[in-house]
């Protein structure tokens, strides 16, 4: 690989999902045509829960990533289109889990599955999306495929149980914080970008490149979905929900503001996280606190150091579309109010 | 194959486990350390509630069967052993996510993992366990073994799915019944049995010689189960709970009660299905229903029906301590008081 470096550069128009969305948009069609049709069973329940969360709409990030990376690996087969499926299933099985965990009532606008079906069937539909994302894996039949799947879901979970064991506590850091997005969500945005330089059968330090690229994507994003939860513009459009002030969930906003705060504000996120100070009034201190110590600019910096390291991860595949496309993906995620 | 035919014949003693227990306890020893091993991780709260579940004893079947099954196969490796945990692992997954749909307190003479850990861990760790079982089998390598625990795995969801959908249903079929424990038991009883032949490498004729044997056995083993939480004696030794009649499940003792009942004891079960009869007064009609109906037996006799199916699928093995001793297990299944 060369070592071309694409900054991350000053632009007039903000940048956007558009030219990847472009990029992916037959592939993604034939993804979608797979996640309905293997959605499906004879227990009617089962394609009707899914279906609420999957017709919901969702950027469907995680599939694209895999039908780009195909497009940057230059493969013209058609086996990412079931892959990318069956990693699509994985995260909309750890959706409904995660809501059902976190006792969540809205994701993308309705009402959460574990709201209109409740609690046991949202958790075993989860397990059935799961295990027939293995199935799908399996028709594949590729193990290499296998073993980065299967590992990054056990990161995942593994990383889902972290973040409920830091929930609450105070003293967790910037770094244990790093550490559970890194698990819960950048596991499969690497092992989704992966995949398509395994299907490619491209060298191994390609497939590292794009674990790479997709690894610090993904926290990039979650770094910026952390921020928008508590960003005041984004609140006033209705888009941050305060959702995890009120779980007490340590996200970097938390956590910059109370490493920057005095004593009295401190004492005020500790009694927050505690969950002693969680109303309307306690959502709007906190925010005014986070805005005081800029962090959630702070935050958007921190993922714009993550994005420029994705685009750097793939600067040694050649130009073009695919290429270009997946860098301003990373520069969009950076950017993103919503 | 040859074509014996091995009866289910009298006996003096009580058919018992300890043939098969004595059998597999070397291979045992092996799969449980496995178990204890791959169970680990860095998040403490994992091996902690997971291991609240897998010390808490369980007769640890399905794992024992693999052992069995290699043995009738005269397997001499030990690959078996890791499927064998792989197989404990998505069994303990199901039971943890059981539990949390149930809203069950006791498993195995202790409270419940969601008592102790809360639904929200015990849903996640739950997830762990099922994404280690797969990194298991992708370890072992075989495409084979993983397209039939993928395929059981999804079965067994369907399956726990459809049962929610029938809870509280009057109407639901002996033939609904069958399909549903025939998904959610009997899918991963047979699927550890089948894989012994295949790692054996056997011919396929063996590997669906061992899958009836598991399936027929496991049928068996849940009819009993039913039948235990209804009958009056093992009611009187704290065995039976009335778990099932609380939560409206059709299980055949009551699907028989209800077919044989007059018009004024089918409106009780309508009554106490749909969740308005369920004090302990209530639950003595139910058991007094069962005993004047014989539905007890007369769900034995059913279960007695599968294990001799069972039985009969591995005449065509040599005759030998892991034929006996796979054939005393299917009677056990019926005979058992616990």
């Amino acid at each position: 690989m060369s070592a071309d470096i694409v900054p991350l550069r000053p632009r007039t128009a903000e940048p956007s999902l558009a030219p990847l969305l472009a990029l992916t948009a037959s592939g993604m069609n034939a993804v979608n045509a797979i996640i309905l049709d293997r959605m499906q069973s004879e227990i009617p329940l089962i394609p009707a829960l899914a279906g609420h969360l999957i017709a919901g709409g969702g950027k469907r990030m995680r599939p694209m990533l895999t039908v780009a990376g195909a497009e940057l690996c230059e493969y013209h087969g058609s086996r990412h289109h079931l892959l990318a499926a069956s990693v699509e299933f994985i995260h909309t099985a750890t959706l409904l889990h995660d809501d059902v965990v976190d006792g969540s009532d809205m994701r993308r606008g309705r009402d959460t599955a574990n709201i209109v079906f409740g609690n046991p069937a949202t958790v075993l539909v989860g397990d059935f999306l799961f295990t027939r994302a293995f199935e799908l894996m399996v028709e594949d039949g590729s193990l290499k495929v296998l073993k980065i799947l299967s590992k990054a879901s056990s990161v995942i979970a593994e990383g889902e149980v972290d973040q409920l064991t830091a929930a609450r506590r105070i003293e967790t850091s910037e770094e244990h914080y790093l550490q559970i997005i890194g698990a819960k969500t950048a596991a499969l945005f690497a092992a989704a970008t992966r995949i398509a330089a395994v299907v490619a059968e491209r060298p191994e330090a390609d497939e590292l490149a794009l674990d790479a690229y997709g690894r610090n994507l993904g926290v990039a994003f979650q770094l910026v979905d952390d921020a928008i939860d508590y960003d005041s513009e984004s609140l006033e459009m209705g888009k941050g929900k305060g959702d995890d002030f009120r779980e007490g969930k340590m996200t970097l906003p938390v956590i910059l503001a109370y490493a920057r705060g005095n004593a009295e504000e401190r004492q005020f996120w500790q009694d927050a996280i505690a969950g002693f100070r969680n109303s309307d009034d306690d959502l709007a201190e906190a925010v005014r606190l986070i805005a005081k110590y800029d962090t959630v600019s702070a935050t958007r910096d921190r993922a714009r150091h993550f994005a420029q390291r994705a685009i750097d991860a793939i600067a040694g595949f050649p130009a073009g579309p695919a290429r270009s496309a997946m860098a301003e993906a990373a520069e969009f995620a950076v950017s993103r109010r919503f």
